[in-house]
């Protein structure tokens, strides 16, 4: 029986059930699908998880209703800062960026600073330079912004509002693209796991705001001798539980099973106030995928091999 | 019998002993004492323990031996960037920032973050506007730099080294000047617990890295349930561990005691090839200052109310 695992996320939300067209639905489905199949197939030949988690993350970043790359939700002065971070369960290696205005690849650019540089985080401004001074690929501002995304950050500073991408406490114009940050995590044939997450963050956020998703311990963790982390939500509130880290601690120190140390570790965020998800994988090949809010964007590849796709709870 | 507590550190490092003069070593224990009897004095009459760090933080950041605020390292364009975090064991509120160039505490525009904003991490930029709108004390790139500090800068860029501030490799012009990063850690006589950490991080980084000093997890954590801990070393290593939620997960979920807890994580960084050390107090009152360098700066209060100052191990 193969050891591939995947599990990948395209943010977790409130979305309104009702206010999900058919059709939309239908796109998402079809890019998660596409995006898992691929990034199974990867592993069935051979590829790391490293590897198949950077592609994955790739791919949702260009997926245009994601909240992540292209289609990133804009800060307060209507620019994208895109964050993401990657980490190698193997080695805990580790990269990240955060409030980095240039890469169109974000993960990718987290990718190099885990493998280019002496360092594991960078941010701001010495992420455009790095970026340029390894030849990744760059763009312009525009790059990032979808005609939604931009009246999304409009309605927000008018109401005064930093919105998560997928909230719907304001009657956004089309509620169905409110859709989060996106992850995956992966077990590969040789049973190594790793993680990566990338996101555009909140809407209308201060500018050089920084959610959980480049901090390492909080949106993203790996380690192969208990499991790879990706989070999804409101990120102080990840923040202020470590909670990539703790799902790993409660593995651990206290001998919990993947889905309890997953459910435990939410549960910690929600005391404080905050909604979300995260996807894991244990070092046994054991898929969690547990969420506080209405619906998770997600797709996985258990024992089985077959690829499954699900938003809300059913 | 007071429940007061307090651990302050100006940074872990392998200071040749031979190297540190007699006089240079008195003018950093007068600071360390001074600074500590200050802040025990004010948890003595009754002030919070998140107040406590935070002013303790920032007298060393204004004491120009020690690498964080006026007397900071510089980066490889000869600039001072700043990390700060502190976090609150009561409510686990926290705030940071990361590659700060302007404010005159940076610890200070950390708890502005956790007090007067909703978000806990600003990075870049977009720390400078922060200070701005709240009227904090800025200041200009001069008034971080020493000149001992530029001669540092210079020579690791010399040589293309980063170098950690107490980083013996190459042959600085002072090497006893090569202290590092500053933190405190306090119980309150109501038993709540607070961390805060500052830090210009390591000579001729790349410009935007940031290290453990601005990670929640990484280099800061407070939780009343378990501890407070602040850390201090080769940042990278520092977050591929969660150092300082290591600390807190070891005692929530292993049952472990402050002291082994501080050192299994600790351990655990130098098994990546990190050194360092870290400052923490427990819920109990006990408190754990680990390192596996050849010194760590230190000063701290017991229960018996005197005022401790230690460099090396004796």
């Amino acid at each position: 029986m193969s050891r591939c695992r995947l599990v990948i996320h395209g943010g977790a939300g409130v979305i309104d059930r009702a206010s999900l067209t058919a059709e939309r639905e239908a796109e998402f489905r079809r890019a998660l699908h596409a995006i898992a199949a691929d990034a199974y197939a990867r592993l069935q030949t051979g590829a790391t998880a490293i590897d198949v988690v950077e592609n994955a993350v790739m791919a949702l970043e260009d997926f245009p209703l994601f909240n992540a790359g292209h289609g990133a939700v804009l800060n307060a002065d209507g620019v994208a800062e895109l964050d993401a971070s990657i980490m190698d369960g193997a080695t805990r290696a580790a990269g990240a960026i955060a409030a980095a205005r240039t890469p169109r690849n974000p993960i990718q650019l987290a990718r190099a600073v885990m493998d280019r540089t002496e360092h594991v985080l960078l941010a701001g401004a010495g992420t455009d330079r790095l970026a340029a001074e390894l030849g990744l690929p760059q763009v312009g501002p525009d790059y990032y912004v979808t005609a939604e995304r931009a009246e999304q950050q409009r309605l927000a500073a008018r109401l005064g509002k930093v919105t998560l991408d997928h909230d719907a406490v304001f009657n956004a114009p089309s509620p169905s693209d409110k859709t989060g940050t996106v992850g995956a995590v992966a077990r590969d044939a040789h049973g190594h796991l790793a993680a990566a997450t990338s996101t555009g963050g909140m809407t209308n956020k201060r500018v050089g705001r920084c959610g959980d998703t480049p901090i390492i311990g909080a949106g993203t963790w790996a380690d192969d001798a208990t499991c790879a982390v990706s989070a999804t939500g409101h990120g102080e509130y990840f923040i202020r539980s470590a909670l990539a880290y703790d799902v790993h601690a409660r593995i651990a120190y206290g001998a919990q099973l993947l889905m309890d140390a997953g459910r435990a570790a939410l549960a910690r965020v929600q005391s404080l106030g905050g909604t979300g998800g995260l996807i894991a994988i244990d070092a046994g090949g054991n898929i969690a995928m547990p969420y506080n809010s209405e619906g998770m964007y997600r797709a996985w590849v258990g024992s089985d091999g077959a690829v499954n796709v699900a938003i809300y709870a059913n």
